[in-house]
């Protein structure tokens, strides 16, 4: 394990989350290191992906918070809605608001966002964590959150650590900067402590088979979310 | 209708819901001019009623808070779960420390409001919306909100425009002026609004029966809870 | 612990159920010990409250086989999901129609049950079961079901098992038969055996406190139920 | 509209579902016309892809089935329920064997299809009906059934009722001769009255345009489902 990233982010490798990311190791290191990711790191991704990635990323954004919202209506304790209401208010007032920023320095305004379609791969990816969410409990939610949360936080880590990354003229250096910024590494690693104090309370060891088999299912979600944005022709997927 | 009620509340008899509150007028004259409601406004109601009281509705704003968290859930639009969103942050973060402040006035800590269990009563009620929230879509599970957000303004219009209300030394004098208040009536006004046009939205006019009958269940259950806070020997309901 | 009950369920002692009717020991003994039990045990009880029981049984039935609806969508495996399935139709098309065959019997037709407004008692905990349904994983599911499916067993064993429950002339006679007959004893039975091993595989164990509470929860609205019928004035609930 | 069509399922193009097929009519013809529904009809349909999506479909049937359970478990009256549950046992415990059966004359065992993993496509489809399911209300959930229950049935009739359809040596013979037979025919237009009658009693005129949206939906995740059993090479998608 690299000691870089457990100093960025020191709980990765800890309690339930770390044995989920050992025990999805094949299809992690696949997310990771998608070529996506390497076409970041060296600022060779093809814009109209990274513009269709965008696209889909802002219905990523809504879906994600209607779980979040979910975590809400199963929390147990004031504090567990709180927490979740915060993370939810987050999403919609700020880091949409954000997104739009960001998305209008590539040329994508709202109203193009809003008429994208779904792909496949966004509906596959949110569809699979609302129905986990609405299946099972707040343990389960949580795992399926981890690894869009992490697995961002780590690829940001890495690729702002690696002397290889190409930061002069590369397009997509405030989007590396972002994902290994403070607040982000903040928001990722106290989503791993919240996991692993839930699987505490919830039974995590005993569940953990079946834990591993919907967080495997995500990590291979992720990856498949970012293949979706490089297929060629753009995939065509349904309205919605 | 009483010129009065309509002036503070402009919309209390348009649309489905003014037609809702017609259509449940038994039940809905049975809440509003609740016995309990009656030693509210006169100063009679025994202090020890109203503690009860106090507790339960701790515990019953919780599970509001719930069902509005599906309503971010069930929001077709960013708007919907925005406006869901920020009723839920409200209610957590500035109406329940409201809420306790209140209640240490009457000498009640957080700690005692925790550990009071839930009444059959209170149990009724929530356990009825967070049901019909769940089955249902976004205006089922608003209508059975309304009793609740609309009763409260017009018990407090009410009692603050009525002559005989007494004034001086009746300890429930800031409850009658909180619930008359413009900022509760704010939201009141705008929970009709919001409800009648999702019932244009989804087909209120064919659905009538059933809003109504879950609306006018959702009042009796009203009238329960006051029934509850007064009863002899008090409610021992179980423990969550 | 009697030996002739755990001859007649004998997993009743056992895993975590049995830890559960252990720790809610005072709750349980006042449900299974109620009144309206003992009224049975000497047929004195009176017989408009076990018509009023009847009635709100029959809307008891549809929301336990609401709960049970969720269960198959909440299954993991096929076979979890035919188990559910199995009780389901076994409460719609058999048990429904067997409870109006006895209500018949008792000067009760359809209409009578279906015209029945819903009381406190049987929202407040058919509310509560629905709720721990939908926000937890199957293992709170079924833990929400045990109280009824696992205490009328009981309650019919210790009846029939009694020298001193009136035999002759006792209109509830065939109640106490049916509840302590084979074929109730196995659905008992069959249940306890599956949440206990529905526990071993979701982390009951570490879930044991917030399983413990909602158990004791429904364990005391059992006891609700009944005090709900025999209460006088008849409890004037809400229409559904 | 053929005439052949309506004389098979004469309510194909009435009500509500009439008018959500002929909304979405590109998207509609594309799917009862596809490639795949061409290759089934003379014939030259690749064995291996016939597999694929013999395998995605019994995956598919069980999660049609959990959708199925939300329908018992939001049904309103008994009727309804016991409607929704009929359908789901008639899955579990008749055409889950029934497509076991056929999918061994395929060489494809019970140990196979379980071990197959999930596509993206398996996965956005059914993630999709089951999140409108859940989010919305009982005429939201029939809706996403829709384009699967009554397309399989116009397929089937139009290649039954289609000179140019290969009969000889046809391996898909029998697939054709079950979606256009009686027995299938009969649920499928059962289920197009469902959803007019659902309709009516549910604001489904307001609520079109809605409707239409995640009909439509569906309708392009049918032939995504068929498009992704073609795909080469095969769609490594998740485990689950």
């Amino acid at each position: 394990m690299d000691g870089t990233l457990e100093t960025r982010l020191p709980s990765l490798t800890k309690g339930v989350f770390g044995r989920l990311r050992q025990g999805a190791s094949p299809e992690w290191e696949a997310y990771v290191g998608h070529p996506f990711v390497r076409g970041i790191a060296d600022g060779t991704l093809r814009p109209e992906y990274f513009r269709r990635f965008l696209m889909q990323d802002y219905l990523y954004l809504l879906q994600y918070a209607r779980v979040c919202a979910l975590a809400i209506y199963k929390g147990d304790s004031v504090a567990d809605m709180r927490a979740a209401s915060a993370t939810v208010s987050g999403l919609l007032d700020t880091e949409l608001a954000m997104h739009l920023g960001y998305c209008s320095g590539w040329g994508l305004d709202e109203a193009a966002l809003q008429a994208e379609p779904a792909s496949i791969e966004l509906l596959a990816y949110t569809g699979f964590m609302l129905d986990r969410a609405q299946a099972g409990d707040l343990l389960d939610l949580l795992a399926v959150l981890a690894a869009c949360l992490v697995g961002y936080a780590e690829v940001g880590v890495r690729l702002a650590d690696d002397p290889a990354t190409v930061r002069h003229g590369n397009p997509y250096r405030s989007w590396i900067e972002m994902y290994s910024g403070p607040k982000y590494l903040g928001l990722a690693e106290a989503g791993i402590v919240r996991l692993n104090e839930m699987a505490e309370a919830r039974g995590g060891e005993a569940r953990f088979a079946t834990l591993l088999r919907d967080f495997r299912t995500t990590v291979r979600l992720e990856a498949s979310f970012w293949s979706g944005a490089m297929a060629e022709p753009p995939a065509t997927g349904p309205a919605r």
